[in-house]
């Protein structure tokens, strides 16, 4: 059995989006599994220097028209949402939460989460629609909430983080297949071509 | 007849070299010509406020493995030149000067500089390398070499490069094609649909 896939992510990111829409039947192909790591940019960003999206930022008229044609080529639905970009230490934790408890609840919650925030527009940054958006795919919401607002979920998040760094990663989404690199959503035929021949 | 693509790079840039080698033929297969628009992607990253390639970012290790994966992937030759990132004025100062004599002697030597430094590992930020390269192309060396000492030519890069920078190009490779922009080697398959179908 071939070694998982790593994903790192923040719920935030639209190429991030696009990637969690991809990934899984991507490796499935090659009997690959994936670990999906949700982190925050702006940590990753702070380590390296480089700047969050900003409406102001003379790329944003390029990235807005980028994400949506890009969400077109690959056939995924996406809407800019009205809030955005948005704050998603609660969606990260509350993945790590549900990740202790059950993988398969974790994993249809970040689909849900990533789907809520660009297909229905919702603000994903409160703690109210991470708890109900998990409450929906079948978990405690009482028991997330209370986690929630406790520090061990921070601390928990926070060494992901850190680690999230420390294994080279500086942007989202950030793919690593046996000590093989890809950045962006628009490495997917590389990551193809990487499963494939298991090289160059 | 359709309008030509805009293809504006820095001969620095392995991204934009990588470009070079592909979208003239891809521009071909649709009835289109290219223009190629050389310049100073550090004129453009002072505007945006961005950080030029640096061997001490954090994203350094994975950019160098991305250049030669890219590379292969698109099956282009590729070598990282001994000096790198390097000083464009003259290259694409010389560029302009040929292109308003000779535009195919122009696109001749576009190829040649960027296949000197991504192939022989040439140092084609020297004025006499640039000379020379020009002189392999059957341009007048003299003429060159004065002309590129002169006043005339500096102001005309300046003004090329504010235009570049006037339509929106914060990168390289960028291309635009009828008003819409495609920035990175990546965007090749997006471009390729945009050709089919004009639009998404």
């Amino acid at each position: 059995m071939p070694s998982p896939i790593d994903f790192y992510f923040d719920f935030t990111s639209p190429y991030a989006y696009l990637m969690s829409e991809k990934i899984d039947a991507l490796a499935a192909r090659f009997d690959r599994s994936v670990i999906w790591r949700p982190f925050l940019l702006g940590v990753a960003f702070q380590a390296s220097g480089a700047s969050p999206f900003s409406v102001q930022s003379p790329k944003a008229p390029y990235l807005l028209r980028d994400f949506d044609r890009s969400a077109h080529f690959l056939g995924v639905p996406y809407t800019l949402p009205a809030k955005f970009p948005l704050a998603t230490q609660n969606a990260a934790r509350a993945y790590y939460w549900l990740q202790d408890l059950d993988a398969q609840q974790a994993r249809a919650f970040a689909h849900a989460a990533f789907r809520a925030l660009f297909i229905g527009g919702r603000d994903i940054s409160s703690s109210g629609e991470i708890v109900a958006l998990a409450a929906e795919q079948g978990a405690d919401g009482e028991a997330l909430a209370e986690a929630l607002s406790a520090p061990a979920l921070k601390e928990r998040l926070k060494a992901e983080c850190a680690a999230t760094i420390a294994n080279g990663v500086f942007g989202a989404p950030f793919v690593i297949i046996d000590g093989e690199p890809f950045f962006g959503v628009d490495r997917l035929p590389q990551i193809e071509r990487w499963l494939t021949s298991g090289g160059f």
